[in-house]
């Protein structure tokens, strides 16, 4: 039963992650501000539904997994806004490497390894899978801005071409989504949304 | 664009499932109410963890697409108490049907089908799959109340032998996790959270 200790720790441990908030507004909860556990649900689920749109090979059920773990080391290290200045997001690189092994280390060791470089491919982005999964942590809140006004990005000053580099893993890997992409970056830079820099 | 644009707004409107709230409590974030878009994120990396305790054929990645789409009905139908009266949990039932049609529906044709087929299958919980994603959806709960001295249990005066019938889909499927579960139940009676009937 050791094995299954662990795991059960583990799953109790992810509950903290319902208490961490991000910049996303839920609109249609109050506009309460959206935490980690359920934006994870959304990108999940995001990425079931459009994963047809990919002209390269990506196998959906290891995406899937990537972005339901994706965001557990924020249980430690917190949510940063995407667009931090870059000492920030630097030193929020290496709280999270932390937080991945200490909060992954509290599964059993093959588990541990397992999830580990899987959290760590998403990270590097150079695969399909993570290059996928990266953009439907992305694309999502493009979506939600649209329909907020603006939402963040007004909030943060966002420049469109922040905006165009943090999208670019779309490009090739899922053409006809990259394209909807610009259009919507676009329409936001004409609605004052985001600054045309 | 015109499958995409129903994509989209299929993915917008699931956003209002981080509206509809759960019994359990979040204990890590002040003890609110558990929303079940973020019920839905952890009982799937539940499933994730643990489907090796599964001794029949499981496919974890067909149980994590059920279980990150299983409450989407509550969106119109809202979440019902599992231990409810029975007339209340028929009427729901009519309820969340009338709600997979119009929600999965909003999807193009090809994706509704899927949808609403895996989400029925998951009703039935006659296949192992959704046996076990049932099974997940239900574990967790119990985990919580274990750890919420006796949480919804206590306040709804539940029964050890509704809590029994309510967790025998791992009995044969996943027989270490029904152990744990017998267990746990046998602790929470002892604790007083469960009537011993």
């Amino acid at each position: 039963m050791d094995d299954l200790n662990k795991q059960l720790d583990f799953i109790i441990e992810l509950d903290r992650l319902k208490g961490v908030y991000r910049q996303a507004l839920v609109k249609s909860d109050e506009n309460r501000f959206e935490n980690s556990a359920e934006h994870s649900w959304h990108i999940s689920l995001t990425a079931q539904i459009l994963h047809e749109y990919a002209v390269e090979k990506v196998d959906i059920s290891r995406v899937t997994c990537m972005l339901l773990i994706h965001d557990i080391v924020e249980i430690d290290a917190g949510d940063m806004f995407a667009f931090s200045e870059p000492e920030a997001l630097s030193e929020q690189e290496n709280k999270e490497i932390a937080a991945a092994n200490r909060l992954f280390g509290l599964l059993p060791e093959q588990q541990f390894q397992a999830y580990n470089q899987l959290w760590l491919e998403f990270e590097s982005a150079e695969t399909n899978d993570a290059r996928f999964a990266k953009a439907m942590d992305r694309i999502l809140p493009l979506l939600q801005n649209m329909r907020n006004e603006g939402g963040s990005w007004v909030r943060h000053n966002v420049k469109k071409s922040q905006l165009i580099d943090r999208n670019k893993h779309l490009e090739g890997l899922a053409p006809k989504l990259w394209l909807y992409v610009c259009r919507q970056i676009d329409l936001a830079v004409e609605q004052g949304w985001l600054e045309d820099a």
